[in-house]
């Protein structure tokens, strides 16, 4: 990798001989490993364009470095950064050991409300039930590809390069209205669709466009998602825990008062359980009543693969209440970041001004890859697909788990990618996630789902979505192994 | 493109027949143009599974439906929509028509903020003057497409494909911090670097740390960039301008009690101006001593080809106040959402928080073929004939100019991709961009960048990123002409 003239300042008011200056320069970028063996310096030529000195003072300066061992040089070739200088262990960088107080400064509250349970490195363990990671065996890599080359095609090029300022790809929302949508049971129009960099981003948009700023109280699930409690608290909204059953939310326990309802109806997260079709009508009767919103957050309606799908709370909607916030993060996969929101064209229009402050937009090009990706039909190949694998590694999970005496602990009728689970005798399951780290498994513990963690410490969650059927009953009878020990 | 089964619903507690629903249904995707001429039906037997009915329901519906005309059968080939329907006018969707009072809850201050004076088809302009947007003839496509292909390769789209909950691409990171940073005199480690979502999204980070749920006061440079205002008002934080002279912002105006300062020290937005050494020095003696930060805008700087190029305000900060947001929109392609955050570890670690509650990580696979477009050489090649082409045009520009008896409102020396100008005899910007836009050509009018927009009636910006040389002579002079009338 050559390096660039670029990297080099020269000081015309100081009184160092601009040769020296230089000379330090290459020294200290060698020394510090900023400049590796073998990488080739500018040429003098060059050089000494850029910084507007001699030619002289660059080859003078090459030259010492040559004879100091700090540089090489190869005839007609150039110049290259020696490789028989040992560089110095790594020094603090200035920004670091500078003396501005940022303790006294910086709110904490959000690094300090950081999930620590998380395994970035998942992928060397033999036993992965980690929920939301995809398995690659899974996804259509080359169908991807295909659809990612048409859309740098030179056409497509010039209009997805460009600042959308704060619209979206109107092929992907097309397809979004025609073809996703109608799925859940949702017909919506262009200006009632917002894309978003994810279900999380989605979630946020929504949180922020309902709560921000104002004396709002926020109800939600408990247990519920993780992410979704930091991010509303941090909107300094009022918030309002409400048990879920197995019948999901109970609507009767909302408080008076409030403004926004946070639901994961169709698919509780943790536990899978659905809100029954009376308590949907009774959410949205009190919605309508009492002026609430309520955001729904449809992820992994794809893979409802047992029994017959259920419309989306958005599609009994006739009110205009809710906001649907869905993703593509778990049909296509995770690292994709696409996702979007459903509501009523005000509520986008707010959500699409708060994007374009935060953001502008979601990158073009993926936005066009994965309208390809839809409108090629690999999605419904995809998906099918997923599906099936998903039924046979549930049907094996419920073997394996009836096999070992370890039982779910609620009913997840419709599918999904993962079980959940009461842990035998009611153990605490951080210490049985820690012990089985060391026996190549990964279960995920049930704490961070509750507001009071201790109410979930005998709960985890397995999903299979990353697991090949062939090692699920293994995995599961070491998972029952280390409960007896 | 075929129509899922999964866009049907049964509901089973109807007292309507099953088939009688099925109907409605197709019905109603036909007449809203849901379901478009020649679209193909699921097979009977596919969706009878799905929706788990009867077969023989659903051929009953499909031949109900031929006959009607809404359906068309091919031997062997399946229901086709027909196109002997006429589509219904679009009528409002059900989630747009409800009774949810919206506007009583609604904050609208964001999309009451947004700008109007942006032209989304500049494209089919013949002399567009805009500010921001790509020449697709000066990006290297084909070198994009190639690292593409890379970041494509089964080996890196496994690993790029997973959620990486709170990381970056390690290898982009590394690259930064040896390649692109020193071009700048900044040295950092990999901790003190956040990948962020541009420019736009980098300063909404450091503004959302610095001032986000406190009580703060945080100074800007007026006139400077509409965004940052914006961003900085939905803060909640104090907010006072700055006046901006031929040396840049004056650190002796900024207010006692300031929390942040946010400046484009460089290259001023929108003048151009450089601030002078001295000044950098004391702003940051000042930060020092009263403890706070500096937020430092280093958009454009890849477009220093006037002079030497000058380090970043972040390469003179030895106490470490300075957040430096960088961005890769105008030497890569606007389109393409990423840009840098650098700073001290602690404040990068918040950003960081923030960054994942809100939107996660910027795509993986944007990420790693960026590092492939740096690694190659393509960046390099790339700015270094931006740099040479901006030149050519600004010369050109500059001649036009003088030519026509147009001024330059101040100088801006480091090159950049644009002219700040003032009206002749103080003319209304906004009117003479109106009637411009008639004969083919855009300017930028000079009011949104001052928090009184009064005081910039009388100037524009005129950016020659966009229009090819050839063209600039006769868009001046069709600027000169609207002025004189």
């Amino acid at each position: 990798m050559p390096i660039p003239a670029e990297a080099f300042f020269i000081d015309r008011a100081s009184t160092v001989p601009l040769q020296v200056q230089l000379r330090r320069q290459i020294i200290a970028g060698v020394l510090e490993g900023r400049f590796r063996p073998g990488e080739r310096m500018p040429s003098a030529r060059h050089m000494a364009g850029v910084l507007a000195v001699a030619r002289v003072t660059v080859t003078q300066a090459y030259a010492e470095l040559v004879a100091a061992d700090y540089l090489t040089s190869r005839d007609r070739a150039g110049h290259f950064v020696s490789d028989r200088i040992e560089p110095l262990p790594p020094a603090p960088a200035p920004a670091a050991g500078g003396g501005f107080d940022w303790d006294a400064v910086l709110d904490t509250r959000l690094s300090r409300a950081e999930r620590k349970d998380r395994v970035p490195d998942w992928r060397r363990y033999r036993y992965p039930f980690v929920y939301g990671q995809a398995d690659p065996a899974l996804v259509d890599h080359a169908a991807w590809r295909d659809c990612a080359r048409r859309a740098l095609g030179r056409r497509e090029f010039v209009a997805l390069t460009g600042d959308l300022y704060d619209s979206d790809d109107p092929e992907l929302v097309d397809y979004i209205l025609r073809h996703i949508l109608p799925r859940r049971g949702i017909r919506a129009e262009a200006d009632q669709v917002l894309l978003t960099l994810g279900a999380q981003n989605g979630l946020w948009l929504a949180a922020e466009v309902m709560l921000g700023g104002r004396t709002s109280l926020a109800a939600f699930e408990d247990p519920g998602y993780p992410g979704l409690r930091t991010i509303l608290a941090q909107t300094g909204a009022r918030l309002s825990a409400v048990a879920v059953d197995e019948a999901g939310l109970d609507p009767e326990a909302i408080p008076q008062g409030t403004s926004a309802v946070f639901t994961t109806a169709s698919h509780h997260s943790p536990t899978g359980v659905a809100m029954s079709p009376a308590r949907r009508a009774r959410l949205l009767e009190r919605a309508g009543a009492e002026g609430f919103a309520v955001i729904e957050d449809d992820y992994e309606f794809e893979m409802s693969f047992a029994g017959a799908p259920s419309p989306a709370l958005k599609a009994m909607d006739a009110g205009g209440a809710v906001i649907h916030v869905g993703s593509f993060s778990k049909s296509v996969f995770p690292g994709l970041r696409l996702g979007y929101l459903v509501a009523d064209r005000r509520v986008i229009h707010e959500a699409r001004a708060l994007r374009a402050l935060t953001l502008r937009h979601p990158p073009g090009m993926l936005q066009r890859t994965l309208a390809h990706f839809l409108a090629l039909g690999h999605y419904d190949t995809q998906m099918n697909r997923m599906r099936r694998v998903y039924a046979e590694r549930r049907a094996e999970m419920a073997r394996a788990l009836v096999a070992n005496g370890l039982v779910a602990g609620t009913p997840s009728a419709r599918g999904g990618s993962s079980f959940w689970l009461a842990t035998p005798g009611g153990i605490a399951a951080d210490r049985l996630a820690a012990e089985l780290r060391g026996r190549d498994v990964l279960i995920e513990p049930g704490a961070p789902f509750f507001t009071d963690p201790s109410r979930g410490a005998g709960f985890y969650r397995l999903a299979y979505s990353s697991i090949p059927a062939e090692r699920i009953a293994e995995g599961i009878a070491r998972i029952a192994a280390a409960a007896r020990r």
